[in-house]
């Protein structure tokens, strides 16, 4: 097969992660930095690892300054978005322009995005919807997501994950492009399953992780606590994956299950539960976060999900407890350790309150 | 209502905690002890907390002793079958006679059982047929699952539990005599999609405690492997689940997922399966939990399984590729990495390895 030139956009943890198996593969990788990446390609240029994955990039990907996208598209075959959810929308429509020649656009990005008219998308929607509006052909999207950790795919480490798109032949091709041994790709077609799961999931991870602060401030575990709001979570996440026409089985994969797992295990969005969980306020939980320059990407989440989840299900208060709950909790919402029990313990054997997915 | 008399045969962790919620709703308990439970009677007679939750029981709970099996079960309304799996014939061959008068059986015990025919078999369709087998009538058994650490139900502490039962109003006459604010019940009809998720999660966790051997022994996590590993679990009790006449539901609720997450977090399987994954052989791993009396239940349900699963399915060693590395790795089996890996992550995009449920 001949190489691909395949193009990064987003120097950050994932974006240089993904070189590994697409160097490992054979490919032309070009890594773009954003304007906020310069010192991460600072790093790479003097010889050192990549400072969020503390891994190497691998010899041979060019690297491309933010003044240098024409650059960095010109020709490619494949590009890849992997900026923070935040940056989405001002890449894209920086990208967009040079893009005529790309047929495919992978897509590591989560999160929900709010358009002009205070609607909430999800993000593959979203970015076509930005090509349109700038009166550009869309590429096809093929989102990424699943259990994968950044610096665990750099390292060449066992990872399976899942990349979705309407057009499975579109995801197919992307896999092919990527995949090893150790990058392993399931394909499937409800992109939307797995773009509810991918920024939803780091919402429900404050929720586990405030489990693990109690268990810190208590000298004790809650695993069964824990583990009620890890399958409500789930429960939850299908509900919404199948109102908006995605498939609760895609939840409980990969990309439910298993992206829920790994982002219970460690990560920002745990860390910043694990505080709240411990004794501080959420307000204080998420200055120390942010003076220690750690994105909790799963705050922001929140608040889009409530308000997607508001406007799609007019019970959605009682059919998300859980969901609710945490947006209630970031907001500073009064004893948390009871809104948490409240919303996953089940009703007294008579009563109805929650909906069965 | 009237107080009920409840007797809880095996005086263990899982027996003994119990009685804090059936306390808490005012009924009478009795704990009975097994001939290996003297020690723990012993304790608690003494007023010591109970030696494996570290909790003490609650006030006018009554012990009888394991020859004293007659006056515990004499005049009772409900019994809960307690005890480890390995105890669960004998047990219940030596109450069946006394319980003529008793109409619902709890179980807690989780396990798979071989008849004299070899024929593998989940728990309540084998209890029912003891009783069958000595000219009995037997009573309806609702099987408890979920995530529910019996220490923290010791405690008090917030629990999501699940009892099913065929006979759905049984599950709920039972629950209603023992929920509690902190001890909640969800109750189903699918006690096949229950009963097998509630041994398997202790094979599975096996595998998940792989994965935390790896991290202690290479200083560095394996969250995405852990990940995968998780997913392809639930994929698989699913897949038995529903072969058997079960509901994948079941196992992608508290029953399969919380369970999971729950015996993941910690407890003797997960224990067994990290000390493999640091390096240990599987013998000399299991010999250590031996001589630290630790019974390890993933170990003979696994074989177990092995057994029952490939007498249902014809492609068995395909479609339940976790299960059947489990399988080797506990007998010694090569390179226990390597056959996780290839069994948790996706075919290559163009090949057809992986039955999806």
């Amino acid at each position: 097969m001949k190489n691909k030139v395949v193009t990064i956009l987003g120097a950050g943890a994932m974006g240089s992660a993904l070189a590994t198996p697409l160097a490992a593969r054979g490919q032309e990788v070009r890594l773009w930095g954003t304007w906020l990446d310069d010192h991460l390609l600072d790093a790479i240029e003097a010889g050192s690892p990549h400072p969020r994955t503390s891994v190497p990039v691998p010899d041979g990907v060019r690297l491309y300054r933010s003044d240098a996208l024409t650059e960095a598209l010109d020709g490619s075959d494949v590009v890849i978005l992997a900026v923070a959810s935040v940056g989405v929308d001002a890449v894209v429509r920086l990208a967009a322009p040079h893009m005529g020649h790309v047929r495919l656009l992978g897509v590591t990005s989560k999160g929900f995005l709010e358009d002009s008219s205070g609607k909430v998308r999800l993000l593959p929607e979203s970015i076509t919807g930005i090509f349109e509006s700038l009166g550009l052909p869309a590429p096809i999207v093929v989102a990424a997501g699943g259990p994968c950790k950044a610096n665990e795919v750099a390292l060449g480490r066992p990872t399976a994950t899942v990349y979705g798109s309407d057009d499975i032949e579109a995801a197919r091709s992307l896999a092919r492009d990527i995949e090893t041994d150790d990058y392993r790709i399931e394909t499937i077609d409800d992109i939307i399953g797995l773009e509810v799961a991918a920024p939803l999931k780091n919402v429900y991870a404050i929720a586990l992780g405030f489990a693990d602060g109690l268990e810190r401030a208590t000298g004790e575990p809650w695993h069964n606590l824990k583990s009620a709001i890890f399958a409500q979570a789930l429960r939850e996440m299908a509900l919404v994956a199948t109102t908006l026409g995605g498939r609760a089985e895609t939840v409980f994969g990969l990309a439910g299950v298993g992206d829920l797992e790994v982002t219970g295990l460690s990560g920002r969005n745990k860390v910043y539960g694990a505080r709240i969980g411990s004794g501080e306020t959420a307000a204080d939980a998420l200055n120390a976060m942010i003076l220690a320059e750690q994105t909790v990407e799963g705050v922001p989440a929140a608040t889009l999900a409530v308000t997607l989840a508001a406007s799609l299900l007019p019970e959605a208060g009682t059919t998300l407890p859980l969901l609710f709950a945490i947006g209630s909790i970031i907001e500073g919402g009064s004893d948390p350790l009871e809104q948490l029990t409240h919303a996953v313990l089940p009703a007294t054997v008579d009563a109805t309150k929650r909906v069965i997915v």
